[in-house]
Order: C-alpha cells, then sequence, then structure tokens
C-alpha cells in the first residue's frame, strides 16, 4: 500500500479513525500462533486495518462464525478444468480459494507464449489473486511432438511481470541431474524466485541431485515415505488432491500418524475438473478431508494458506492480520469447514453472480492440425506376438507395464473385455505421426473414447476396442478443433467442444458440466470403471514422464527405461 | 553454484564421483523433518553435495558424533563487544556461530557511511557468512545528537550490495505509526527485502499499526506474553541473549510451558561482549539454555539455524542438506551440545588460529569531539527540590521513572550510597550540550565510570558519586579518543582505549578482555551490583527509545511520554 493507505490503516488499527467495513465477533483463525481469537476485523481498501474491536461505516455481525484466511491452490493448470479461465476461478473462488498459483503448461506446449499470454490476460482482472509460473519444459521432454518450445532466452522478459512467481514444475529431472545446460539456463534465470518441482519416484540419490539445483517444491508425491523424503531435501510437499490424481489420504494419513503438523506441506489440485469442483469443493475440500483423517483443523488450515504463502514468497496472503490483504472464508464448524462466506480484497464474493467469459484471440482456436490420417494408421502388430501393455490403476495416472501374447498367439493385436488399444496422433504440425499401443483396465467396449487434451503435447489420444470407432472419433476432434468425445456404435455418441487451443471450453462451464456428466455416465456404461476418470485419467496416458510406460505419435514408451519399445 | 559446480555435485550426489570430503558416519540433525539420520556427508566446493554413503578423497570418521547446521545469530551489532568485527566474527565462530546479521547501527550513528562501509570492508573476508542490514535510525530519534544522518537517498546505492540484507531495526516507531515520510521512504526502498523491527512495549494497536508497515522482526521482546502478541501479527521473535538483555528466559520458558516448538522464533545476541562470548558461548547458549529450561533440542537447534535462515531469506543456509553450504557444528551429546568443530564451507575451524587485525581508516579513529567541558557542567540543581530518578534495574536495560526529594530538601543534588550523577556530554559535534540526572540502582561510591559507548549516539555517558571524578573520566575519554574508563579517589584506575569510532579497540580481544576483567571487577568493588554489567548497561542510559526514562546531551527524557523534564 502506498503511504497514504497506510496513514489511514494506521489510524484505524489505533482507534482514531473508522474502518469501511468491520466484521465483528468472529472466531478468527490466527495461523500464526494456532490460536481461536474472538474479535473484529477492520477492513478499508481492501486490507486488515486491524484485529481487536473496532467501529466501521458499514458492521457486520460474525457472531458464532470462524473467519480463516482465503485458501491457496499452490499448483494447478487452469486448462485442465476445461472451462476459461476466468471461470475456473470464479468457482473456485465461490469455495474458499482465493489465491491460485497457476503453471499455463498445458497453453504453453499448444500455443507458445500466445498460451501463456492468453492466461495472463484471461486472469488480469479476476476477482481472485492469479500468480503465474513459467512453464519450464515446452516441450515436457526432447521425444515430445508438442506446438512449440520455450528457452530460456524466450522467458526472460516475463521476469519483470509481477504475476510471475518462478519457473513452472520441472519435469524434465534427467536433463536438471544431468546438468544439461539449456535446462539449466532456464534454473538460472529465476533463481531469485520460485522454482517447482515435477519428481515422482526418484531414487533418494537423483532426488538429492534435483533438489540441489533449486528446485524447492513437488506435488507429484503419491507416499508419505517419498514426501518424508522430499522435507528431508528441504523441498515443500504440495499435497494434490485433484480429478484423477488423489495423494490426500496417503500423505495427510503418514502425517497424522507420525503427530506431524504439517509444517512443509501445502495443498494443490493440480488438475481438477469443474464438475468435481462444484461437487465436492477445492481446497477446502483438501481441509474438510484432511480434518477428516484427523488433523488438527488449524494445521489443515495452515497448509492451505500461510504455509503456502510462505513457500512462495507471498506477502500480505495467507493470514488474517493487520496489513494481509482482505481474503476471508467464513464458516461455522472447525471441522466441516462448510464455506458460507468469501471476502476477496474485503468484498463478499457473490455466490450467483453471472460469469462473463473473456474473448480468445481467433489464433488460439484452430489448432488441430494432423497429416492425413485414416484407420490403417491404427493398425498395430507385433512380429512375435508380444505386446507391452500400459496397465492402467483406479486412482491412479501412473501405470504398471505388463506384456501380452493373446491366447491365439496372433500377431496382429485385437481387443476383448481386457485389452483395448490406444493411440496418439500428432496435431501440432501435421507430421502425421501416430503410437499406437495396448491398454488394460480402462475397459471400454462397443466404440472409442478421444480427447485433444493430452498432457502434456496435446496431442490426439484414443482408447477404443475398434479401429472403425477409434478413427470416427479422431475425425471429430478434428472437425471441432479440439474437445472430448464418446463413439459408441460407429455413431457420435457426443462431443464436448474444447476450441481454446484444444483445451477449454468457450461455452460456459454449465454447458460443459451438463454435457460432460452425460459422457462420462455413458462412458462407464460402455466399461470404464469407477476410479477411472474417463477423459482426465485418458489425458495422462500420454506423459512420458510419469512412470512407468505411455503412449505418444512415435510409440510406447518406458519411462523407466526412457526408450521406445519395439514391436 | 555454478553449473559446472552443479555438474559435480550433481555427480557425487548420484554416486558417479568421489566427494573432496566426507564426514562419516555422523548423527545428522535434519531441520527439516526433525529427525536424526545416520549417514554420511559429502562435502566439495564448500557445498553439501548428499547425505547418504559416500566415498571421498578424505574422511573423517565421526561416529558417535552429531552434525546440525552451524548457528546463525540474526541480530547484533559487531561493534557492541568492543572488538574489531573480525575478531568478533572469529571468536563467535570458535562456538558454531557461522552466519551474522549484523546492524552497523553504532558505527553509522558515529560515522555514517563510512562506518557501514568500514563493517562491510572488516567481514569482506572472514570465515563466516557475514549480512548487513542498514541502519534506519541515524539519529535514532529527532532528540538525538549524534555524528550524522542517514536519508532514504544516502541508503539506495546500498541496495545492490548483495550482503546487504534490508532495513536495520526500526526503532523510531512513533514516525512509523503516524507514517512519516521520510521514515516511510526508507521502508519502501527496503520493500523486498527484510526491515527489522524495535517495538518495546508497544500497544496492542500501536503494535498492530507498526506490523503493518511491513516490520517483521522484533528482538526487544522481554515476556512471553508480550511475543505471542507480535506473532499473532506475523512478526518472527528474535529470542535475545546479550550481555545485558537476557529475555530468553522468559520467552522460552512459556514456549516450553505451552507445548510450542518455537516456530517463528530465533535467536539473537543484539549486544554481547566478548568477555561473555568467551565465557558462556554464542547462539550455542542460546540453544543449550532453552534445552535446560525443558525445549526439545532439535527445535533449539531450528531457532537457531534454519528458523532464521527463513526468516532472512538466506537460501542454502541453516540446514544440513544438499545444495546447502557446508557450514557445520559437530558435538556429541544432543542435550548439552558441546561444540567440538566447527566448519565454515567445508572447512575446519582452526580454533587456535592467530586472529589479524585488519587496519582502521585514520578518519575513523578521532572521533570524539566535544565542547569546552569542566565540572561546572555537571551542577544538578532544582528550584523545588525535586529530581527526576533513572531507575536502573539488574538484567534489564529498561528503566524506571521515580522521583526524588533529598532529605534535608536541598536544591542541589548530592549523592549517597543510593543515588549519583549521571550525565551524558555530546562528542561528535563539539556543540557543548551535557545532560545531567540521578540515577539509582548503579550504586557507584567513591569515583566515577565513564564510556564513549552509549547508544544510539554514542556520547560521552559519565555516572559517579562526584564532579571532579566525572570531569576527569570525561577528559581521560577524550585524552583517548574514545573508552570505557573508571575513575577512582580522584585518579584514572584504568582505561579501555576504543579508538575505532570511540566503539572499538584494535589491541586485539585479549588485551581488551584482561583490562575489561580487572575494570568491571573494580566498578562492582566500587558498588556496582550483580546484575549490572558496569559498561554495558550504562551504554544503554542515554538510548532515548527503551522506556521509562533517559539522560541525553539535551537534558532527562521521559521516553513514555516522549518529553524532555524540566528542573
Amino acid at each position: 500500500m502506498d503511504l497514504k493507505e497506510y496513514q489511514k490503516c494506521s489510524r484505524i488499527a489505533r482507534g482514531l479513525e473508522k474502518a469501511e467495513l468491520v466484521l465483528k465477533n468472529a472466531k478468527i483463525v490466527n495461523v500464526f500462533t494456532r490460536e481461536i481469537i474472538e474479535g473484529d476485523i477492520a477492513i478499508t481498501d481492501g486490507i486488515i486495518a486491524g484485529i481487536g474491536r473496532f467501529q466501521g461505516n458499514t458492521e457486520k455481525d460474525l457472531s458464532g462464525k470462524y473467519v480463516c484466511p482465503g485458501f491457496i491452490d499452490s499448483h494447478l493448470h487452469l486448462e485442465s478444468t476445461l472451462v476459461t479461465p476466468a471461470e475456473l476461478v470464479t468457482v473456485a473462488s465461490r469455495h474458499g480459494t482465493t489465491t491460485f498459483i497457476v503453471d499455463p503448461h498445458e497453453s504453453a506446449n499448444v500455443s507458445g507464449l500466445a498460451g501463456i499470454d492468453y492466461i495472463l490476460d484471461q486472469t488480469a482482472d479476476v476477482k481472485a489473486n492469479v500468480f503465474v509460473m513459467m512453464p519450464s519444459c515446452v516441450p515436457a521432454t526432447a521425444i515430445d511432438d508438442n506446438g512449440c518450445m520455450l528457452t530460456a532466452e524466450d522467458m526472460a522478459p516475463y521476469l519483470e511481470e509481477k504475476r510471475i512467481l518462478g519457473l513452472g514444475e520441472v519435469m524434465d529431472y534427467l536433463s536438471v541431474v544431468n546438468g544439461d545446460e539449456l535446462m539449466h539456463r532456464k534454473l538460472e534465470l529465476f533463481s531469485d524466485k520460485i522454482r517447482d518441482g515435477h519428481a515422482p519416484f526418484l531414487s533418494e540419490e537423483d532426488l538429492q541431485a534435483y533438489a540441489m539445483a533449486g528446485i524447492s517444491t513437488d506435488h507429484e508425491c503419491s507416499t508419505f515415505d517419498y514426501a518424508m523424503m522430499e522435507r528431508r531435501n528441504g523441498m515443500t510437499v504440495h499435497i494434490r488432491e485433484g480429478s484423477a490424481a488423489r495423494n490426500l489420504e496417503a500423505i495427510v494419513g503418514g502425517l497424522v500418524s507420525r503427530h506431524m503438523d504439517g509444517e512443509g506441506f501445502c495443498f494443490c489440485t493440480d488438475d481438477k475438473h469443474i464438475e468435481d469442483i462444484e461437487r465436492e469443493g477445492h481446497i477446502d475440500h483438501n481441509v474438510r478431508k484432511s480434518i477428516a483423517l484427523g488433523m488438527d483443523p488449524v494445521s489443515a488450515i495452515r497448509m492451505a494458506t500461510i504455509q503456502a504463502a510462505n513457500c512462495y514468497g507471498l506477502k500480505g496472503l495467507g493470514a488474517v492480520a493487520p496489513g494481509y490483504q482482505a481474503d476471508l472464508v467464513v464458516f461455522e464448524d472447525l471441522k466441516s469447514i462448510h464455506v458460507e462466506e468469501v471476502y476477496h480484497k474485503g468484498c463478499l464474493i457473490d455466490q450467483n453472480e453471472e460469469i462473463v467469459i473473456k474473448k480468445c484471440p481467433d489464433e488460439l482456436k484452430n489448432t488441430v492440425r494432423t497429416g492425413t490420417f485414416s484407420k490403417e494408421d491404427l493398425r498395430l502388430e507385433s512380429s512375435d506376438g508380444m505386446f507391452h501393455v500400459l496397465k492402467m490403476e483406479a486412482g491412479q495416472i501412473t501405470t504398471k507395464m505388463e506384456t501380452l501374447r493373446q491366447s491365439d498367439g496372433a500377431c496382429e493385436f485385437y481387443a476383448d473385455d481386457c485389452y483395448q488399444k490406444i493411440a496418439v496422433v500428432e496435431r501440432h504440425k501435421a507430421t502425421g505421426k501416430v503410437g499406437v499401443g495396448v491398454v488394460k483396465g480402462f475397459g471400454i467396449r462397443g466404440g472409442a473414447i478421444a480427447s485433444s487434451v493430452s498432457h502434456d503435447s496435446h496431442n490426439l489420444i484414443v482408447i477404443g476396442d475398434n479401429d472403425e470407432d477409434m478413427e470416427l472419433a479422431v475425425q471429430e476432434l478434428i472437425r471441432t478443433q479440439g474437445g472430448y468425445t464418446i463413439v459408441a456404435d460407429h455413431r457420435v455418441f457426443d462431443t464436448l467442444e474444447l476450441p481454446v487451443m484444444g483445451l477449454m471450453s468457450d461455452a460456459g462451464f454449465r454447458y460443459s458440466n451438463t454435457k460432460l456428466k452425460t459422457m462420462i455416465e455413458k462412458a462407464h456404461s460402455m466399461g470404464v470403471p469407477e476410479g477411472i476418470a474417463p477423459f482426465i485419467t485418458l489425458s495422462f496416458m500420454a506423459l512420458p514422464v510419469i512412470p512407468e510406460v505411455r503412449v505418444t505419435p512415435r510409440g510406447i514408451y518406458d519411462v523407466v527405461k526412457g526408450e521406445f519399445y519395439q514391436f
């Protein structure tokens, strides 16, 4: 705040002047001392001017209510929610999340700096604090076929942007630990800022080398033991509870059983579908779930607030204290934390306000460019009748590698109840590359499911039990320039169009949600088991940085060995 | 570290290359997880490359020994130790303190920027990490008579200096909370850095306004309740255990009784005499004392290490973990923490190495410039026979205000066993100002004690029971251009010369300590009670920002009311 604002706030703090707004008689969660303090919160110009007893031009009685700081999502990809950025932020803010640390990794992989500018622009005037991490791995790895490449030199001008907090999740850990010069130029560029990690299942030795490069966070941690290994290296663990990856129970369960207070841990959603946000909440869900697992409520709130603010050096956020921004969550019960009201900069968030969708530049709406493609590209043969299988597991985005010999020893793969076909079609530079493999655990019968959202390169990914339906699904996504689609019995069942970079809908989240709900039900009715989110889990199957095995436009990739399988 | 260094460290971490030095089989205190981890510490180029099992060109077995991070003194004034900066740092480093956050407030008050440059220069190549806070209040208040004035404009060029961490303790809280423009220009200048506080006994309202100005630490806290009030505002409390002010028992006692782990607290010495450092230790003493009070050893170590590093944003300091600087303390027992070995940047500190004293610029060695001065200036009369008394208290640098009417109702003050005279003589600009008052609790009989160290303006301060001896003491300090002196029975008993800005000796600490020991004994034999450090406690009696009453060259000052007393 400037001097005039300070002088005013100081006078209010000292009882010499009335505040604009006073929230009276609240039970205030002090995240510094872990106390619950009964008192008034004086607010002026969006800032908390004092805690104690105050008079205000407007006064609102909060007797019986708790007030805690607005929640912080330490790491998320706005694109993954399928709606435009402002919609996601608005919907999540109604659940108490007032600060979002977003990594426009998906947009950047499709449209480069224009994609990042889109995210910055769309979130410039939302009723929340949106910070941006500069995507570090565009493309994610050297074997990716994505839309753009970002170098340290491309990123340098963004250092001046106040909302850029640092370097986004560094996925390519081999380039890090091997001291690759291009990677380290990016790390060096952000050496005074935060460098986020992405480090699932590294060995202890590799993790030490990785942390030593200055990478200080990770959100890919799915076991408590691994979380402790990261903590030993001084890393902050972002406990992820998204639509597909749900790590909270394992990690918070470990904290609770060890009587640890969650220091060094924050919450994130990473990739959470707006439908799930509406159903179960956003970071408030993480807080509630932690409390249900036995964590002390104030510790859970601290992970959702001040600890995240400290992790990212966000001064003035994450606490209900003088000088802090008046981002507040009001609720009645400290166990259930049912969010009743949310304030951003001292203004009550209207739970029913209509969301205006900002226009997207045309260049970002026509991004699906495949080579010639037909079902011939989906043929899958093995000279010895052996097939490498990508085995999906419920509740996980990791996969296991298996091998398959079909009972009749056939060299051409055919689908059955257990095994189906998975393919990825390059869609940025019309290279014509198509990778095909076998998948287990997805269970689809009588059709195909396809998506233009497929991390991190966002090529077209499709799973099906017959080549005709798979071809149709891909053609449908080319027609709509991106989306989710389901083909059943040789007809398009339905398509959710995602024309913004092939990642997001600009038709409004109600439209998307309604459509998606039907489509998800349909997918499950076609055999996709509970525990597998038909589109979101699918969207990770091309991501060559998550173990153990993936499919890319270049073929089946062994993540552990770092090599492609030959059939 | 640069890329080449990183590549080397990474190879060591991954077991592909030998480390320079491996400390084997240590019990390593992990300040992140609070675990004690048995293993080796691999060190190369002064950096910890890995924790685990390693081979090194040099290996040293630490079986049975604990290793924790080097200690951090979060706030100190090097000048207050009376010796040159490098000596203090060297002596304290032998006790395990490897990082010093110094505020050259005293040097700046005498010699301005030249004084700050002196501290930076003298500590540029010591075997420790020395960071500097830019003195914020030079002079400390508008009523001070010091040597220089520093404005925000004077400070601006120092923003570029990597060792400048922020703005030093902001004492003039009224200028802060009243929104004084000159003060806020300084606060604004350091808004991206740390702004240290100095906020004893503010009301809750004032403290909120003070914290709201972005001031995030305080080391003046002497009660647990006040510490909690600061914590509620998000401030970090530096628990001070110096030569005169000893706040550790009160604060750590409170933490222990409330089962709190010390989060948000660090340790500092503020002003600690080298004699006391040699006798009881430095920050290691704070750690030991906290453990003796019942604090968990790892929590105490955390306050001395990572919590201080986090408070000041010191990346790579405060932990024994990969990528951290190899500043280490070795000890055998986790309760007694008797420091056996100290490493700085991976090199063992030689406990017996001779300390070379760097030359001081001549301009900083002739700084005592008084006006004409004689004992006539020490006359003290009151028209109504009432005298305001500055009452000193054992173990405190705060004072109480009392009034005195002499038993015979005399209008001219005379000393007795209970009351003596205190005077401060301006010595920077030869203004001739002399303030005289009555002191209780110092107890000196048969002479005078004087010092050119008198916070924060460092004029000449003297207490005595007769004007002749007081005059002689002042004349002696003019002759030596600064020092501590004792006059007994009309003769100089002894003088410790402090020619460097009137604050420091350049004769070596052994010389100073020997002399000081005799002088302190003499002072106590003349009546100064235990619990009053004859020179250090004296040196605070002119500091007009510590309640309740002080003496300055302008007279007796009521700190609480902010006004001078008239006799």
